[in-house]
């Protein structure tokens, strides 16, 4: 049959209206400081998406029974973060509007300001559950206030003390360390603290932002900032499947940037974190 | 809107029941003898065509305002030439019944013979006009009948002595030189013959075959068999816009292997001759 | 002197007839559903096996001590899967003849069920120790009844039930996974139950195949089909180390792809496990 | 003697406040809609230019006779054009009142909008010598009216019609070709005009901008944006002898992605152009 | 301010004269038996320093609190390896007298002998702590006495048994093995043994050198001769913090190959280890 | 038949003592000042001589059907620069008194002083005909006299004036031009020169020297220190041609740097380049 092809992760081929969760990618670098590229981790995890099975034998679930739709890319202005984020805030509004839930493929960390944005006015109490190996707390980065240095910075301003979990931590400056001290939750190095802080959320709405350099840079070279002495894959996949007694509302998954790493094995670990978190969702 | 993307060559919207041109993807490789992975080419070409512009100033047409379909890519069994092949008939033949020209992006070369097939079926006084460092005259290889060394003899067998003209050949054994010179028209280490060719034919049915390879490698590295001592981008562009005077009826690009060439040019090279062939069918 | 120089893994230079064990390799990979270059691991492995040292110091032998032979690649139809096995049989065959314990460097996985046909004929109540990211339980893959993906599956019609003993399996479709649990012994996920099947095996014969894509991708990029979540040298290494007490009577080593890993770190880990598996052969 | 070393290019041992030509570059990318990484290229120029002589035997000169200084990278805020190219100005500007010429490496194309409006102030009869692939004269790009596709429309802005000869342009879209038609004056696909246009400029002051994707793209493949077709090295080396007989007062080379090409030759076609550029100037 | 820039790891800014430490890097790699390139490692290590921060959240300390300077690359003659031992020892030798701590990058091993010799005639009783996959004890390596798998073996003729405490050393052959039982302190495949170590050293001068390919190659591809089965980088790192509370002297980190590694995260280990290592020193 | 693989270039089958022609490797690059790995040409010549075919369309001749043997390579201690030359003058010796032609495979260009010197006690009047960027005339090189940068200044030392014809030359300092001036015959930038070269040697002994960064990095990046500005392919290939007319009685081919090219086409020129000598020989 004569006919256009889709380009969606593998397995997500519900029709977006009927769809309990919405995928879509956000191709926006521009305020990277140290390597750009996290814009080609969208087409990259979709293309090798289909490396890895739709079957999980960790969950005994296939993606194929699940109700997933993907809507593709956004086309964002390369240099105008505010109006990228703002393209960022309208589609997640549009997908919690159609009853589903938001999950975004970045780009750089900065991406997730804007769905935060939209995600807070739906769930005024959320909280965010945040994996990385940069605390992300800078008030400014060279001057600019919107950077992906900043993201947790205005994410705290929007949601206000004793909201944002952040786990895996491991570089910042003195002056993010302090701030986290007194406003945010910070296990330091690893993702231990994860099980109680989902267990004191107690149903709560979470937003899961995953920045992947939270993973040690050996199972993660292509990013943006790797940061030697990160978890290992099978860490980050157990925090997941923790998250299967929490009440996750909204998620993104950033900072792959595949041209670093020509073995693939970043986007590998990327598209099966997808589709774990899926299986949890 | 939430809706899914479809997954085509920059320009190539029009509806397929409606186009003058129709692309499709053969990502096949199984018989490569030494580097595999033109199977990617099509994903590869899709991914990059936006790296160039619809608008072509040589031309001076937009993609845009042909009528021209992307269908994507077949699914063929990877180890089974035989029966890849026919999928690559059955898939050329429906293109045809459409009234569109088909446009074949490959995958090694022996997927030629597939379409060659199909085409010749409709236009009983087909001739090929073939691109290539290659002569692809062998009749076996390794024991096997059905391989990209055996592609035009093959063809041969289909059409006969005097409808095959090749060009830019600069490797074989002496065999194949052999049958070249009794069986088919060569212009041997360049592109100088096309004109005279083209002229001779004089309106009959043209299969227009690029073995990407016929470029030199420093051009086109990203490719199973580099053969030093190729043409460059302007000749092979040259002898494609010779073909605005010629009646091709179909096509196809072969033997990018997209993996090989870290820097992307390749794939670019590529994404340019397709655009610019399309500007002249 | 003016000699030819021998193509060989260090230390491997026993004459066929004398040797104990008799390494060779079949490139063969055309039906690699992901990433092709399996076909390059021989010469990758012999090439480097010189950049680590012939002394074990966790064995405390240096193969120079052994009695082993290298007698190179076969020379294999690429796009044939039938008729390579069947060289793959007959190759295996004529080194059991000559009182040699086979040890075949792939390859896809395929090329294991060559082998697989000729040790059974020798030994009937061979038993498989399995080592994979993926179970190669499907009945067909596309269709085709001889894939990588089949390859355990097409084993066991020639070895029945529990004579196939799985460990690290990570991936595959919901009816692998069925298949295992009646048909086959199956750790997953790790290597834990390697030393529980070995002791019960209790001295019956032993093909051991080891599809390195087991490791960690981080390990190990250089493959078709990498896999997060896997097992650390460190691990594989241990469960070799166990073979001590058992009676293997052929080996393969299978799925280095070495031109998807530019660091060479996946061809360093085949060679370092060739190393140790050959020193309790 | 401990001492810290200096970072510069090659020969340009000069202290500023003598040098005849002030080296500085320009890490900004925020805008490069394709591939990323222009920001690198001052770092690898740098670094690599010692891969080069000092000597020219094209021009019988050594960089170590001439009165050169590089003041090293200026530190730009990613994300935010309009401070970028701010600071650019403000650099351009001191190196003028030093009473020296500026050279700046880029960065993207988008970095020539700052130097040049720093040297039209000081030389209103400003006519600017382009070469390129790409013709950037669009007024705006995905809304943005500061971008690497936009420069030259900006810059016209600033000088008017007539003064801006660009060369090699070989992409565009139908617009930018029709602006230029009544706007510039263009030699497009080949550096043919060159001689003419130096001729006809009679004295008047130049501003040399070279986007090296002018370049084929078999000699500079790691660029933002590959666009086959473009001139070899020799063409572009002689376009830049030419220039002996100008009045060259300010110069720039951009758009080296070095990060794209592993072989590094990318890089050394941009120092050795750097080279012969400072021989002439 | 047009000045030129000093080329610096991060945050080492102190004036020479002042400094507790002081960084240099010996570019050398000619006795390189395996994947030569550890002369790059001095400036890809100063480049990508900006990559990490200067702040330890470990040690909760900022490299610019500290009082370290950096003096650059020393320029040695290639091919010379008893030249460039004597300008490396005499670099060092100028470091001590200046009343700081040398900290040297290399290049590959044999650079160690050099800053040895300097620092053996300063402090009589020195000890070396040494980190590393290979034992380095050979007596000569292709008949030349100075190689990098020599350079223990030469540094124990300087200081004698029972000086040398080596860890991590997982290859070497059979007489190297005999030699470290009856003349070094060895702890093999781990790290496990240099608490003790150290504690027993109770406050004697110590030299440490750390050959990075003591990690495995799934974290420090970058290096001449991986060998699998190494330590994680958190395994190195909590070795270095254990040096709190030992005095160590001179120190050196070698055998970063970063163009093996195109990923980059070698460097970056490289980097973060020796921002540690100042912590501590 | 059980038995050990040669390691051989494709068609030289030759027993040696039967042999008109001997190839062998000298797998040395200690000197090498910019990007070392020369010494892994050998491996990959002869692994990737069969990616292109025997038969030469040019020649119309077939390898097999010549008499050349490949004894493989030397085993040289890097870092000895005084003794590698011994050893490669002890085989060129050993070659030349077996009554064959020697044909070296590089390595650096140093290796060529080797085998200089014992050609140049058979043949007095030898001749070098030199193809290379880099004049290699300097007279030390960080006070170095045995440096790539140095070999013709040696071979002048043996030879004389007159005798040494270079061509290509676009690289060096004043000093290597002035003494070229006075001491050698060069061509520079291009190989026009050659034929008539050839025609006034009139017969007398040659010995051809092809530093293959002659080539421009376009078509050869995988060099030590790529030059810009280079020769074709088939520029390099009819200087070749045009010897048939001489007397060339010793040859090598050197600066082979395979690990800087990914995508291989480096060691396919160099692969097709010595088969074209070799069929003029």
């Amino acid at each position: 049959m004569l006919k256009t092809e889709p380009n969606i992760f593998m397995g997500c081929e519900c029709a977006p209206q009927n769809a309990d969760v919405i995928l879509f990618s956000a191709p926006f670098d521009s305020t990277t400081s140290f390597r750009p590229g996290a814009r080609f981790a969208g087409k990259a995890i979709r293309d090798n998406s289909y490396g890895i099975e739709s079957y999980s034998p960790y969950a005994e679930k296939d993606l194929y029974d699940l109700k997933i739709a993907d809507v593709g890319e956004l086309e964002l202005p390369l240099g105008n973060s505010a109006r990228a984020l703002e393209m960022i805030e309208a589609r997640t509004h549009e997908i919690l509007q159609n009853g589903s839930k938001p999950f975004m493929i970045g780009g750089e960390h900065l991406v997730t300001l804007g769905a935060v944005r939209a995600v807070a006015k739906k769930h005024p109490d959320l909280h965010i559950l945040h994996f990385d190996a940069h605390a992300d707390l800078r008030d400014d980065y060279l001057g600019e206030k919107l950077s992906h240095a900043t993201v947790m910075r205005r994410a705290h301003e929007i949601l206000g003390d004793g909201r944002i979990f952040q786990a895996g931590i491991r570089s910042g400056d003195a002056d993010e360390f302090a701030f986290a001290a007194k406003h945010t939750t910070m296990c330091k190095f690893c993702l231990g603290g994860v099980e109680k802080f989902i267990r004191e959320l107690n149903g709560k709405p979470v937003y899961l932002s995953i920045d992947l350099d939270v993973l040690d840079p050996s199972v993660f070279p292509g990013t943006g900032t790797p940061e030697p002495g990160g978890v290992s894959f099978q860490e980050l996949h157990n925090a997941v499947l923790l998250l299967k007694n929490s009440n996750v509302v909204a998620c993104d998954v950033v900072e792959l940037s595949p041209h670093y790493d020509h073995s693939g094995i970043s986007t590998m670990a990327a598209c099966k974190i997808i589709r774990e978190i899926l299986m949890v969702l």
